[in-house]
């Protein structure tokens, strides 16, 4: 693309470098902002900058976090000794939306992936073996996704926590609710009918 | 959505702010520039910055400049007699690409639309007008979009320069380059048969 404006051509490009954002939406967003007050600029620039300057990271479950400890761990009534174990803040979110989940939360930041050169030293794998092996935690969910760094990152857990005694449990995998069986994938579906529960359960839901 | 951190929450509705971002995708961006090194925020926060306080408008064409005049104004090799009004930069920037084009450039900033409460005063007409009765120019291609509303803004500047004695011509619309005649859509089939140019015109582009 050919800019008339070496300042916008620059805008351009660093809203390019953004995930999903080729150079066209890039020029769209910024002739955007250049449309609206300037205000909302500011806005834009002020809120990332402190949002890159400000955030901390939780020092107990490396939940993004203003503050030294995240309102979940500060939180007397969630039970300490569960931990689930998720990837990043997103999955924090969603199972919160539930309101089912009473435990805290362990953020890994990543799943293991020797293709992007992620091994466990990069992730917040040893803080929560350190803190198994204070006996601070009785049970833990694994929560990745289920592809295959998702379980690879599992395993890689379980392992380093063997022989601490401690319960491990993976969330269950299975048709979603509402869904049709003959539409579902074979490798759910049979997940699900090795893992079926005890139909009172399914009552309780 | 629930943050568990205001400052994230306010950098993703400062995001979501932008067309087509929504609260999902612009959490997904700043979580992204989270995970990329500081350097990556301060670009695009001191781009973004620069470009909305020092960008100019081309005084001449109303062009997104850096500059009081724009490269194209300011080169003396293009037509000063030969104008193409657009709407904005992206126009300008698809017109400069085919490389045909030898002339300079109006843009109006927008279209006439009464929905979205933009009347020919918001827009750069009177600016057009007053060159024109200088007897700056001799030609003006129209080169707006063919909606209800860039229809409008061709008619009301054609009515604005009545009596001036410009020529005024608009850009042809026809079957693109390449394309199959069943597929096209009637109004266009049709405007391309009312607008049939010499055979021998076709043996030039």
């Amino acid at each position: 693309m050919d800019f008339s404006s070496k300042l916008l051509e620059e805008a351009v490009d660093e809203m390019s470098q953004l995930p999903g954002i080729g150079k066209r939406t890039a020029l769209r967003l910024v002739l955007h902002l250049l449309k609206q007050p300037e205000g909302q600029t500011l806005n834009l620039v002020s809120a990332l900058t402190k949002l890159r300057s400000e955030i901390k990271l939780c020092k107990k479950c490396f939940n993004i976090s203003d503050t030294e400890l995240c309102d979940i761990c500060a939180n007397p009534a969630r039970e300490a000794s569960l931990v689930c174990i998720v990837e990043d803040i997103r999955d924090v979110m969603a199972i919160e939306n539930t309101g089912q989940y009473r435990g805290q939360y362990h953020v890994l930041g990543g799943k293991i992936s020797p293709i992007d050169g992620i091994g466990p030293s990069q992730l917040n794998i040893q803080p929560l073996v350190d803190k198994v092996k204070k006996g601070e935690i009785k049970e833990i969910i694994f929560a990745l996704s289920s592809t295959m760094e998702g379980d690879t990152t599992n395993f890689y857990i379980f392992r380093q926590l063997e022989g601490t005694g401690v319960k491990t449990s993976t969330i269950a995998r299975g048709i979603s609710v509402g869904d049709e069986l003959e539409y579902a994938d074979e490798v759910t579906l049979g997940r699900s009918i090795a893992n079926r529960v005890p139909f009172e359960n399914s009552l309780k839901a």
